[in-house]
């Protein structure tokens, strides 16, 4: 909980764009204030008769928070609840408020659930933060750039970074700011480099005033942001004036350290005592959020990682003057989430309530913790893994299985232990391949041979029957529409997934991986 | 259905703006097209699995189709249906599927429900319409103005027209360009006479390209386009190269005319032979998309008024481009309708059949005409509805109670009986009244006196208990945010619904306004 003295947002509204300064309320706030005088008679709203909705009753299933989600039965003892028609007063949730017309707001009922989450479990650094539903992610990245960005504006990016987020503002006319990242995420001294040379570097160019990160599971190098990181970039927003704009869909999958196969101790069903949520927030790495003692930081959080992305529900944490805005865009553009996503969500959380939602995610993290080691030991298993040479920042080097102790074993990747997310990144060594060398040979460029290597690779996977998403895809768009940041020379990309497939389909896949590797390499 | 020698639509690619044509495919769709080859092994996708989504089953109870909406009791004998995580493969809607990350078409065999009930109920005028799922009108609305409109742009719209709708464009620098209407919508000579002056009336600004029209019971007016003025509108909407935007949440609200409650017959319980869906279909006038050879109307269908807005869910019907340029608008903004809304619609649809959801809409296109009935009843009971003189183009004009038949009753107001939609669009004229007369004594203009006297008159209302929607929200913007067309001096509007209070409430209501139109024009 916010102490007494946390301190209000600052003014920051010399952020906000042309289009979102000129957004004004509707007239129909002078209706609802009307509307609700006792004994007011109201011709004037216009809504459709709930008896004119045809459902009866919503009835879910659900289950109860402690599941445990690593076993393959399907869950016993599920939670059921009910959505009726119509309830007295007391039932708060029901499918006549769900089907009708609502505020652009949202359910205040739910509103208040996130609240009180949000400032448990997340703590924000100023006092007067809002809640403020939206249907995704990707709905809210879009609000956050129309009420922020202008056409043409410069916005701080990670250097591989989310597709969808960037196919948003291009077309938009807005660039991209790659700054570089390792393992544990963007790089605060690349980013404060790049802020400190703008005016030389691009002189008479607006500095961008936006930077748009995932800072835990970072999709798609997996990278997680330390503290010490997430301290130095918040300062130097602050100096430089910058909104962070923190998508976090991954935050409460922050695994514990992957420790390889053999060195495991057997897994064992968790002790009771462990399955506390105040132990499992006091473990997360603190959020952006948190360190703003300014408002400065929009939080886009969702239940698509969480409870189902089909869902479209999620919600900003932000200030109360960027909550207006995007509120009153909102109201003009996709209206509050389906009320139907709100209901049945709203009846789950409360059902489950604070400390049971805490156990949900828990168990979703302790999930996906298994799901990566899976994945980390069946490269294990495929490859031999050795520690990176100085010169790589990785984790560890995967090489031909069987020569890992040899001295002149040849690197085929690096990659690091996740710490958080769905994802394992990649980056394959290209020079070391007679291909390669044969293909520089007959190109232009560097960049040349590395892009068809990849292309002709990637292929050759697709050829063996495994699917994975192409490093490139993730290249940050630094001028016209295709206008790419330089590629690094010698090297590739590859991003896993261990959000999906089965134990057995992740371990032929990983072989199938294994078996182009040493056709290429040999 | 479309019969063989359907046209396919023409080439309207000069209409898309800047943002629209900028926008690219996301390489994604690679990933997509290979992840469903047999065989393949996919690590690539990063969608989480179903098994940690912590549902079990929905379950749904609701109405049958001929459900008699006009009694005041629940309905019995309720539909049920289940739409469980897992299925068999013929079971086609599971929520695996619903809550995972969809397509942005959205669901395939609701659009394809949707798809055979628009061929057969509005049979559009062009072959290759595509039917494309949205999160309700305004989302859709403000989907079609930002692939249409670049900043600044003239919007065709009638001359009061839905704030929300131009509360979208105005921060957007367009302006509205007010086409005069009457009891039977948009006058096309009127259309036309803008369209032809354009080039003499604002030479050297680029000629409006975009009309948006609410062509069954109108918001706010309830005025209903006829099908003669629909097809002159076409015409020239074809003759000036104009997109029509067609938002029409009240097509299937046709009512039959208006009967005075003196000579209507008793209501009787319609006989089985007239619940005959496709009577009901051959009575309704048929829309801009019927009439539509070009492809150049975007229909915007919604769920809103007829199964329940909360669900925020509703469909393009328009060309193929058109679509396609929205559905990559929509994969970086909204993505798909929630998952939730579309599985319990779709299962809902389903269970009822393109027969039983025509048996609804009749269902509920009695209950609005009983609605619309008791309304005009009630403002029958108390004022005195007297013919229109040939200067006014309304049905009847309103007088006070008793003074019909005098020679020389003082008019209250005029208005229509509407023929859809939901409401009631009184005009009132000021002259008769002492107090618009001293106002505009001490006033500076016309028009500072009628908007004093609109708000001391609307003031009143209230104090009364009663609460009805101001005409002046409804002018549209033709110039900066708060320059509004000049109103029309000496006479007021309001709007009055009829689809959400019950009858006793209507009644209670138009007395209370009764008592305040005795005062002010005694």
């Amino acid at each position: 909980m916010a102490s007494a003295g946390t301190p209000k947002a600052i003014d920051l509204s010399h952020h906000l764009n042309k289009l979102s300064l000129s957004r004004v309320a509707s007239p129909l706030k002078d209706i609802i204030k009307y509307m609700h005088e006792p004994g007011m008679i109201s011709l004037a709203g216009g809504l459709p008769n709930p008896s004119l909705f045809p459902f009866g009753e919503l009835k879910a299933k659900v289950y109860a928070p402690e599941t445990d989600l690593r076993s393959s039965e399907e869950p016993s003892s599920p939670i059921q609840f009910s959505i009726p028609k119509y309830a007295p007063p007391y039932h708060k949730n029901t499918l006549s408020a769900a089907l009708q017309y609502g505020s652009s707001y949202g359910s205040a009922r739910l509103s208040s659930f996130i609240r009180e989450f949000t400032s448990h479990a997340m703590t924000p650094g100023f006092s007067d933060f809002e809640i403020l539903l939206h249907s995704g992610n990707t709905d809210a990245w879009n609000k956050v750039v129309n009420i922020l960005c202008e056409f043409g504006d410069y916005i701080l990016v990670e250097e591989h970074t989310y597709p969808s987020s960037q196919a948003l503002w291009v077309p938009m006319g807005c660039k991209g700011v790659p700054i570089p990242i390792d393992k544990d995420g963007l790089i605060p001294e690349a980013l404060e480099l790049v802020l400190k040379n703008w005016d030389q570097t691009l002189p008479g160019i607006k500095r961008p005033h936006l930077l748009y990160v995932v800072p835990v599971g970072h999709n798609p190098t997996g990278a997680t942001l330390t503290l010490g990181r997430k301290k130095a970039i918040y300062k130097i927003c602050v100096e430089y004036d910058i909104i962070i704009c923190e998508d976090d869909p991954y935050y409460f999958l922050q695994f514990p350290p992957y420790v390889l196969q053999s060195q495991r101790t057997k897994e064992e069903p968790r002790p009771a005592s462990e399955l506390d949520g105040q132990a499992y927030v006091d473990s997360l790495i603190p959020t952006f959020l948190s360190l703003d003692v300014q408002g400065r930081v929009i939080r886009l959080d969702t239940f698509s990682k969480t409870l189902g992305p089909g869902s479209r529900l999620g919600y900003f944490v932000c200030n109360p003057l960027f909550a207006e805005r995007i509120l009153r865009a909102t109201e003009v553009t996709t209206q509050a989430p389906s009320g139907l996503s709100q209901a049945v969500i709203e009846e789950l959380l409360i059902s489950w309530g604070q400390e049971g939602y805490l156990r949900w995610l828990l168990g979703l993290r302790d999930s996906y913790t298994s799901r990566r080691d899976w994945m980390c030991d069946l490269i294990a298993k495929s490859f031999d893994l050795v520690p990176s040479p100085a010169n790589i920042v990785d984790d560890v080097v995967a090489v031909q299985k069987g020569h890992g102790s040899t001295k002149d074993a040849v690197p085929y990747f690096s990659f690091s232990f996740p710490k958080g997310g769905m994802f394992v990144w990649i980056k394959l060594y290209l020079p070391c391949t007679s291909t390669y060398q044969d293909m520089k040979a007959t190109s232009p460029s560097h960049e040349t041979a590395t892009a068809k290597w990849a292309e002709a690779f990637w292929m050759d996977l697709i050829k063996e029957k495994v699917l994975l998403t192409p490093g490139s895809y993730y290249t940050p768009i630094i001028g016209g529409i295709n206008e790419r940041m330089p590629l690094e020379p010698d090297v590739i990309f590859f991003r896993l997934a261990f959000s999906f497939e089965t134990r057995e389909e992740m371990q032929l896949g990983i072989e199938r991986m294994a078996n182009v590797f040493e056709r290429w390499w040999s």
